[in-house]
């Protein structure tokens, strides 16, 4: 099948999908997320098989998928996502103003790169997929090689779904190979595409998209250290807390989330390396997801062991076939010279400690972190913050001031994303506001009622919140 | 002076913009309204010395330039701009879920590329510096060779206005030349960059945004020909209205808006044709407004000439050291098979009308028109018009029903962008929401109150537009 007869269906259903009015479009979202809970026990049995991250992990993330879809759902039907926008003529103004009134809608067929570490929730079905389907688009999958069965029934049964919702054909393709994602990014019918991956792989699609003809938006979520900083009031108040609770994170998933903390700066004299060496005693490791990312995880810890600042804290317990959680340290000062080297995201159990002495020493090493999803404040009351946060809010997408930066939870609110390289962009892929990476904006000057797209007709407006002449009025 | 120079202060001016709290925010950008009103007669003699556009048109456009400032000092004050959004702590939920709250913040640094046609509204001071402006940001313009005294003077008397109101020294700044701009766009502590101009140019800008280690978003808005499609009933009813219409509105300005109707098509057997001749005859042309645009004009008609299918329907009057307006006419099936060669933008008094016979050639026709900020549709009640519309639709960002594409009212429903190469992304650069383009997203977990930026704190949020727990609440 060439790249055309899958794109070819996406572009016939791609009007369908942007004209559908909310309720319908609505319930082709939660037709889906039915379905996938209708296969949860087939689904997560393949998932398990493929990837290895264990069926109550897997059985968990089929429920925040669907979870996904339907808050997707509610965003399509509250409507405020499109932004209705009305005008109304002002014939005294000058020159005389028309009437304009404007929406988002659908951009057109969307490409979706699943995730390894997400075979549901970032994968054929996930988030990305569900918030360009609630911006109205039609949407080509391509699989990740990490759970290629999995893939391929997850569509199946979507596509059912679609189908006996009444949705178009062309609403769900998948594809295969990096050679088919490549043509994706680069082929006329695709209009946006988005990406949960590798740094090296995501820069890759992104330069396909930005080099074409007519240049693609390119949502990618790339890669992240996620920092952490913990002031010495807070590890004299709660260290040996602080300590269970960043080897959990960190080995959280076999340290296999893009939200992993994975650069914790900790005061030098406070004894709090030798309290994260002991809780990682007996911290469980695992199999990793894919023979690449084990193979990648050993390299990465020897990348940052060569660098003569780096020592050893501490190990998990042995695993006979998986990998084995670890703790490195080094000092800020090194970070502030070799970031390049040291804050690369290593995929997996590992976590670097990195010692500061006073806010100067810490703020230095700070300034050298790039951009992250998360960062991660724990302090005390009465610590002096300003200047730290500061710097962390200059780098992250989302900023913590309790708990561990691992689980995100999937609400209004949520913001995944961050300065590059977290990702490319200046939106979130988790959440509701996802969908505006998937909508543009079209105005409509002096319409006739009946040609003007449904939700920007009179009728409409008056169910759906929208501004008009600046004022925003809620149905 | 070096480019470190320029970007250092703005810079540090990012932090001061992006914190800054909405009534000072506000009063910076009226400040600078001001400014410009007090010093028009000096910008206005400056301005028509080195564009000749006239003293009328001129401090015409310098009211529009101070309306969007006071436009986007409107849109800092109501707030909904920043999309701030809450989600409760829920510690009944499965995991537990923490409180989040989100906003929208400056990016940081924005590069602006002035355009050669709107030396006010889309220069030094004009919407892409306004909306930068307002979501937070410090704003480096990179001025226009047509113009560089009048650029220079609005930048002084922008920066002595900020200064005075207390904004952060590099708030604004000013680079000319075409190896400043490239150095603007590739260096790290520009966050983001904003263009009106040639495709060519904006390409090339775009190239080097894309490709840097860390790329940022550019916004270009690069090139369009805004097709207008009139129906043979339309002709019938309005014929010779419509005929003064499009000439006034491809001669406004001297062809050279970027909303220009480019290309116009027309029933081939209505005489339409020479009523546009006829009313054509007469009118006016221009200098032009740089010796550059002055020599592309002749070449680019060539071009069109240089298609064995095109052919001259009439001129405007002669002008003595000017561009003189002219019409020229080809066949739709010309279009739908060499749309690259007749459908390129030139800039200047011309149009293309082509000759169509029915919906099936009207239609095979507009396929093959690129995306435009603009698409107009002249029909009748009782026209079939659904599938044109959706043409139209998927190609322009501003569809009109009446009336011509030239003239922008700058209003929050505004939108002037669509697809590539009309503009390089999905956000309009006119308009209240032209803000979203430079601002970014942060997420604040289980924040301490006086931690969080002060639009998210709960006493903020009672004056503000915001969303709980999925619910849209107004002060």
């Amino acid at each position: 099948m060439s790249i055309d007869d899958i794109t070819g269906p996406a572009a016939a259903a791609a009007p369908v999908w942007r004209t559908s009015d909310a309720a319908t479009r609505a319930g082709w979202l939660e037709a889906v997320a039915d379905a996938l809970t209708a296969h949860a026990d087939e689904l997560v049995e393949i998932a398990d098989r493929e990837t290895r991250l264990g069926a109550t992990r897997l059985r968990g993330e089929v429920g925040r998928t669907t979870g996904q879809l339907r808050l997707f759902a509610e965003v399509v039907r509250e409507g405020s996502a499109f932004e209705l926008t009305v005008d109304d003529a002002d014939p005294d103004a000058t020159p005389p103003r028309p009437e304009l009134r404007r929406l988002l809608v659908g951009v057109g067929p969307v490409a979706v790169f699943s995730a390894s570490n997400f075979p549901f929730a970032f994968s054929v079905c996930g988030g990305d997929t569900a918030s360009a389907w609630a911006a109205g688009n039609p949407v080509i999958v391509k699989a990740h090689s990490g759970h290629p069965e999995l893939s391929r029934r997850t569509a199946e049964v979507a596509i059912a779904a679609l189908r006996a919702a009444g949705a178009p054909e062309g609403s769900l393709a998948l594809v295969e190979g990096r050679e088919a994602g490549n043509a994706l990014v680069q082929h006329p019918a695709v209009a946006a595409a988005g990406f949960t991956g590798s740094l090296s792989g995501g820069r890759a699609l992104f330069d396909l998209a930005s080099g074409r003809p007519d240049p693609i938006p390119f949502y990618g979520e790339l890669g992240s250290v996620n920092p952490v900083v913990i002031t010495p009031a807070a590890v004299a108040a709660r260290g040996d807390q602080l300590a269970q609770g960043l080897v959990g994170s960190f080995t959280l998933g076999v340290g296999q989330f893009c939200t992993k903390p994975g650069v914790v700066f900790v005061p030098a004299d406070a004894g709090f390396e030798q309290r994260v060496a002991d809780a990682v005693t007996g911290a469980a490791g695992g199999v990793l997801l894919t023979d690449r990312i084990t193979a990648a995880f050993p390299d990465g810890i020897a990348h940052l062991t060569a660098d003569a600042s780096v020592e050893v804290v501490g190990f998990g317990a042995e695993t006979a076939d998986g990998a084995r959680p670890v703790v490195l340290a080094t000092d800020a000062a090194a970070v502030a010279e070799r970031a390049a080297t040291l804050l690369e995201e290593v995929f997996g159990p590992v976590t670097l400690l990195v010692r500061y002495t006073g806010d100067d020493e810490l703020r230095a090493a700070l300034a050298a972190v790039p951009g992250s999803l998360t960062a991660t404040l724990h302090a005390e009351d009465g610590d002096e913050v300003a200047g730290t946060l500061e710097l962390l809010q200059q780098r992250a997408g989302r900023v913590l001031f309790a708990g561990w930066p691992t689980g995100v939870a999937v609400t209004w609110s949520q913001q995944h994303g961050g300065p590059w390289p977290a990702t490319t962009s200046l939106h979130t892929s988790v959440g509701a506001t996802a969908i505006r990476r998937f909508l543009r904006p079209v105005a409509y000057q002096d319409a006739p009622d009946a040609l003007l797209p449904a939700p920007l007709r009179d009728a409409s407006l008056a169910h759906l919140p929208h501004r008009r002449n600046g004022i925003l009025v809620l149905p």
